[in-house]
């Protein structure tokens, strides 16, 4: 398309296998991708190190870390002093909200990323949430991504003069397996990402939380050589 | 209403007048209040030292500061390197969207508000925005408002479990004269507050910029005297 520039894409990145995938998608479909982590208060680092490493192994432009300090409302296993669940798999449809969902945490990083993305103008937003979330945090449905893409649309100045801010959820309908055999297609090396609760600081994982059981078991279903750092 | 428990009201304070008039109407609706500041990178602190004079002289149960820099995505006058404007008063109307507006300020603030909602329980959500605002921010307007309540319905295991969270927005088709009159009716020590976009250390105003110009014209259109403190 000739005369077409290279629409921006604000991918939120987390470190883990399913925001590498999405980036992966992104660059795929030739966006130039800006990274951003949010910083909301993890118990450690290991997490925004595999983000940034993510970021620059498979292509983007640039990786903004955004700090918003979750940790003084409390309310989750991820941010407050509760422990993680450890080899209690949270099941999927079972209703039950599980004690790592952090309160309100997708619509603060995706409020970030808007602004981010007003900032840089013809950006649209990505991010990794999938259907493995979807049974259990309410902000991980596709119903929650179409009206934060209705919000967008209202609370921006790109919006109000005829701007179009999509949101971008590849992975919504995706199993873990499914997404582990996408990350294979498109080169992404799982070895440098983070999914679990409580990696330690060189982001080895404790191959016992519910994150840590959901990935093994994706990469299991998918027929592939798990690449986890286990400790 | 015996047997009612009270309900909590989660409260945007940002040190101002408008926000200040809100937590007072939601203590005159018998809410306990929880007032809530986010720092987003703002120049100087005097609006958070206001924000918690106000929590105090209205009677919050507490107040909490989140941070959230936004100071690395910059866009604004208000968190970048961008001189804020003075004597030349944004005109409502124009379509025109001042410098001095946050990308998606609304929408983070709005955020974080929910996440502290759903961790208190039973809990709505105040804010301050007002016809003033409306005029040239888009993350003012009713529309808005209403979008993100529908978001916020969506997005939290109390709104999935059946629980309503409100987004009050009770000054919004007030103007400035009208909030001042409803402050000075409900006891709210102006002189508290700050508005200025550039106010020094100790909290005085530059009596120059569009906050300035905006809350001196309603005290004035009021018939009120300006208790505000200038530099």
């Amino acid at each position: 398309m000739v005369g077409t520039a290279v629409r921006k894409a604000v991918v939120l990145v987390s470190g883990g296998m399913d925001s590498a995938v999405t980036l992966a998608l992104a660059r795929e479909q030739g966006h130039a991708v800006h990274a951003l982590s949010v910083a909301y208060g993890q118990r450690h680092d290991s997490e925004l190190q595999a983000a940034q490493r993510v970021a620059a192994l498979l292509g983007a432009v640039e990786h903004k870390v955004v700090a918003v300090d979750l940790r003084s409302i409390g309310g989750s296993a991820l941010t407050a002093d509760i422990d993680v669940p450890v080899d209690a798999p949270h099941v999927a449809g079972s209703g039950r909200i599980p004690i790592t969902y952090v309160p309100a945490r997708n619509t603060i990083m995706l409020s970030i990323a808007l602004g981010w993305a007003e900032v840089l103008g013809d950006a649209d937003i990505w991010c990794g949430v999938n259907a493995v979330d979807y049974s259990g945090y309410p902000d991980c449905r596709p119903e929650f991504i179409d009206a934060f893409q209705a919000l967008a649309k209202l609370a921006t100045k790109a919006g109000v003069e005829g701007a179009r801010i999509a949101v971008h959820a590849p992975l919504m309908h995706l199993g873990k397996a499914d997404i582990a055999r996408e990350g294979q297609r498109l080169g992404v090396d799982f070895a440098a990402t983070v999914s679990c609760y409580q990696a330690d600081a060189e982001g080895r994982a404790c191959g016992h939380c519910d994150a840590c059981l959901l990935r093994a078991e994706g990469f299991a279903r998918a027929g592939l050589a798990d690449p986890t750092r286990y400790r």
